[in-house]
């Protein structure tokens, strides 16, 4: 990579260490031109093996972004800061090339709260044309603390400080609930709103059918917690929708934030909603606020029709209705009237976040909710997606019913579906433990150099097939594409479930084009390959020792980092075997197709996390065909199939024993 | 002081470091005999200024000692963590000399939590015959997790890593709660409970007259938190007397614990008393016994009599009542009969601590109202010490009232009492804010070497002169005891005081022998002086730099560390002027004398802390003369007065300007 691009990524590295103390595997130093003392930034050149010198560039003006001050927490949730973050990532757009952006990219860092830098740097490394190629590094890599637990913060400073790097064989183990404080999740989550800002510049926020895909993607984590919760003998979470009563889950997030070095705090159990005044967030809002908005947008559902900034009608139409929804709930600078339908889903996160300091009088900062790195550990967002995602679904309750007509694939029939799992039995998903090593160093400020591996414990699963037996019954080729769902077979009382609510329980497998010759034909699929996941390695692995080397290698890594982490794509099960059902279907492709050419990269979640770029790359409803009520006679699943669809009786089985660490991780 | 003695001192330093890392200000090493890797060690030694050989000795069974994990909190309240508290001081106090206690400390300190090694380790040397003369040094300088707030790591920390030891100018401004976060104040009740610990070796407890001090002590302590509150507009606290009621005060300590690498847990607003079923502390309390522990203590007050385990009585007698029930109360183990009488002071800061977590769901640790070292930081402290202290007071009142003959000195009368501020007017009290600086590094474990300093802002008052006129009647020269004390002069309303309720507003300033000859006599006496403070320096100085050189001016030093900090001495008063009336009595000294010499040590603030070893130095109920009701008739101080009693009005003026530091602090 030419000049100094390469030393871009360079500065996230140890975000609260000034540009002049080491960085990188080459202990890169990059002084800052516009303030360094020399004598200082002397003793650290001298130790350093590559200094980059930087172009002096006429200073951007900071202003307000300055108002964040550098140890205070960092919230997109919170008005003022997505604000200052829109200009940060408007001055970084700005600039003309590579060399200028490296020298505006130190000026900032040096002053710039390290939260609101590593955001704004990320999105617009992300979205300027020069810096495509660059591979955005894991956010925990460097902000570890929003991942890993205190404690071992504590002990990898020892380690760090006492054991010579070459015999370091401390590896801290570390405990997490395997799905709500899973690293991979919660870099999905951090990841998608860095892809879909909900607020800065308007060309950066208007991405094809993104307040289409707020309600998809959260629809998904909502039924995959489910599917966890049934793995649990938990039953489906409670919708939050008395916001007068007390909230009954408490969280202790036994995270401390190393920039605020304040610890995260905690939420006690029996919490109320409280009107929020905080002068120094510029938060003012009642819960009273948050119902007018909220039933408004339910006003506008059952009219079919919301109202702009001037009155005007928008029709909630049947293709594009959930599209401008999606943008007034959440909401971002899409919505139709912010004015009028507010911020619902946004200041419920934030309402929750302050529940323990609503007025700034203990002068507190928010909870882990209140920041989409760390938002999905607590128990309570999944209460609060579950009221959000209601609302979405009474949207789709109103939209005219599926017809087999749209729904079948004249000449196509499935005759048959299964899954092989390597090493295992037929229709038998295999679960268990896997122990994964991270490198913290990176986010350990002002400590010696050299590795410092946590190692995390994760749910992983064996890899499997699939084989698709699909008769195509007409004398040409075929074109179609191939949906992949899996749900459980049975509701919580363990009675099979009638259609309208297994529908909200299929989480997305896979879907992928297929050209199917006359006749029979057979499809297999590996798990591997699915479009909803990122690889393992994207989230466990260390970007210095084990980046691929050369040109095809290297474009596999060349993704955007958004997708769900694909050690987490089949739900635990249970020992004696969570029973499931497979749901696949081909549906026709000439009304799926966009017409659009995908260069091969960012596009490896794309169901979950779009293509970069580019328009949404099926044209159905997203959640086709679970998104809409049964048509009429419609009870169950076996009666809503067509010829192109097909069920099959699955199992998830957990074996409770830990893999070591791949080697080489 | 010879051989290993001095090196004893060594081991406090850098509480989570090894002792082959280098301590204090020679960098010297000690490594562990037992089980240091020797490359690891010499990577250390190399360093070293001094290397301090270490005789194997048979190395103790630490058995359950161990139980508590090296990163766990630990708190003299919880029994579990007593227990072995107690037995691991009993190792320290039980081997045979110097050099065979620095080896079996190190052992231990290799191995025992951090917290409970210092506690009893500094306990040992506190009451050990042949380390006697050893300074302990402050707590706060190896755990100033405990006192500073955790943003103040953060920053010293890049200091410590950026900046060479010579250029450092940054000294962190540290705002405080100026009473509540006060360091003196928090250490003074850290050290009183250092020299009178509840649960040890018999004859580490059994002082003289400890429950009546705890009583005292902390019947001070609210009658000085009161007399801020006056100073603040606030009116008296709250006894915290309904425990089924929530507990409206919330707090946030904003204090991170290094050594269990968790923010000590807040406490939201509105929280209840809970039942404690927390198996992993071995505690089991229910409000329920709370209540049955407060009942039967008040049924011993009004019985007058107390039953021990073999239900023989107790008489709680007038001058021996209080310290038996102080010890009831708190309780320790010089409790009558703990089962029965059970243990309600300290339950209390267990159950509160608990609110957050009391089954331990949350595997959450306890607030800092449930360590001593840390307590008095809550405001809750004070709610729940009026409760306690208002038992006291209960049985209070069942005692003779003072008769004239039982305060009077015959023959000796005060004619006239006034204060002198230094460069300020009669009767004025000067005070302001001061900042003073502290040395961290010595507890910032795995950090470079080097003084990082944290600026505190504290309250300060200008020296004053007490200047008493005192006539004696006699031709012989007459001693007595010079009391001094303060109180507001009015009550929260503003109207002047009914003696029975203004008693329990005094603040012991000073209490002094003196030596009248026949006729009049002027007796002077500096504010510095004062029998209820420790130095100033003792809080701030730095113990390597500034440590006196030479004998008299080391002997100065050599007190035990147990006292309110003299900045404290005079509250905060108003900037108009908050009316105080202060109050001189000079006590037959006939009746006040305890007949024991004094070296000289450790009796610098005897008053609260007593002296170490001997007997409480003056004969007199704690507080006396304001420890009753007022005899039949008196309602009003001025009535109370006999002949050798003399009020004078003062006022307290507060400046609001902020003094820098010292010169050489």
């Amino acid at each position: 990579m030419a000049g100094n691009k390469k030393h871009l990524l360079l500065l996230f590295d140890r975000p609260q260490e000034p540009c002049f103390m080491e960085k990188g595997p080459q202990r890169t130093v990059t002084p800052d031109y516009a303030t360094d003392i020399p004598q200082i930034v002397s003793k650290f050149s001298s130790n350093a093996q590559e200094t980059v010198s930087v172009n002096a560039v006429s200073t951007p003006s900071l202003g307000d972004i300055l108002e964040l001050k550098r140890e205070e927490n960092f919230s997109l949730f919170i008005p003022k800061h997505r604000k200052i973050a829109g200009r940060l990532i408007d001055i970084f757009l700005g600039v003309r090339n590579v060399d200028e952006l490296l020298s505006v990219a130190i000026y900032a860092r040096e002053r710039v709260n390290p939260y609101l830098f590593n955001y704004s740097y990320s999105v617009a490394l992300l979205h300027r044309p020069d810096t495509q190629d660059l591979d955005i590094p894991s956010i925990a890599r460097y902000f570890p603390d929003k991942y890993v637990d205190s404690q071992v913060f504590s002990q990898a400073r020892a380690v760090a400080n006492i054991v010579p790097e070459e015999s370091r064989t401390w590896k801290k183990k570390h405990r997490v609930a395997y799905f709500r404080e899973d690293i991979g999740i919660n870099l999905h989550h951090w990841h998608w709103h860095l892809v879909y800002p909900f607020e800065a510049a308007r060309s950066v926020v208007d991405k094809n059918r993104r307040g289409e895909l707020f309600y998809y993607m959260h629809e998904q984590i909502m039924a995959r917690y489910n599917f966890e919760r049934f793995s649990n003998n938990l039953k489906r979470v409670e919708r939050f929708i008395d916001w007068d009563n007390p909230i009954k889950e408490a969280y202790f997030p036994k995270l401390d934030s190393l920039v605020a070095s304040r610890s995260w705090p905690p939420r006690v159990a029996n919490q109320r909603w409280q009107n929020l005044r905080r002068e120094v967030d510029q938060i003012q809002v009642d819960i009273d606020d948050m119902k007018r908005w909220r039933d408004r947008i339910v006003d506008a559902i059952h009219a079919g029709v919301a109202k702009d900034a001037n009155n005007r009608d928008v029709p909630l139409t049947e293709n594009e209705g959930i599209d401008i929804l999606g943008n007034m709930v959440e909401s971002s600078i899409l919505s139709p009237n912010r004015a009028f339908y507010g911020d619902l889903h946004n200041m419920g996160h934030v309402v929750t976040s302050y529940v323990h300091d609503p007025d700034h009088r203990h002068l507190e900062s928010f909870g882990v909710i209140g920041d989409s790195t760390t938002a999905m550990r607590d128990p309570f967002f999944y209460r609060w997606h579950a009221y959000v995602d209601d609302i979405f679904q009474k949207f789709k309750e109103t939209l005219p019913r599926y017809t087999v007509a749209r729904l079948d694939y004249p000449g196509v029939t499935i005759t048959d579906v299964q899954i092989q799992t390597e090493g295992g039995q037929k229709n038998v998903f295999q679960t268990f433990w896997q122990q994964s090593d991270m490198d913290l160093s990176r986010g350990m400020d002002f400590q010696p150099r050299g590795s410092v591996f946590v190692r995390f414990t994760h749910l992983q699963h064996s890899p499997f097939t699939y084989t698709i037996n699909v008769n195509n019954e007409g004398k040409a080729n075929r074109m179609g594409t191939c949906r992949i769902f899996l749900a459980p077979k049975f509701d919580e009382k363990g009675t099979p479930w009638m259609f309208r609510d297994q529908k909200n329980m299929f989480i997305e497998l896979d879907k992928f084009r297929v050209t199917m010759k006359s006749g029979r034909n057979v499809i297999t699929r590996r798990s591997t390959q699915s479009s909803v996941t990122i690889p393992f390695e994207r989230t466990y692995r260390d970007l210095d020792t084990n980046r691929p080397q050369g040109g095809d290698q290297l474009a596999q890594f060349n993704f955007c980092g958004c997708g769900w982490p694909h050690n987490m794509l089949i739900p635990k099960g249970t020992a004696e075997g969570l029973q499931c059902e497979l749901f696949v279907m081909i549906s026709n492709y000439d009304d799926d197709r966009i017409n659009q050419t995908i260069e091969g990269q960012c596009n490896d979640a794309d169901s979950y996390c779009g293509i970069k770029d580019k328009l949404y790359p099926d044209r159905r409803s997203m959640g086709y065909p679970f998104d809409r009520m049964p048509r009429d006679g419609v009870q169950t699943l076996q009666q809503f199939l067509t010829r192109n669809m097909r069920v099959a009786d699955v199992t998830i089985r957990f074996t409770n024993r830990t893999l070591r660490p791949k080697s080489g991780n």
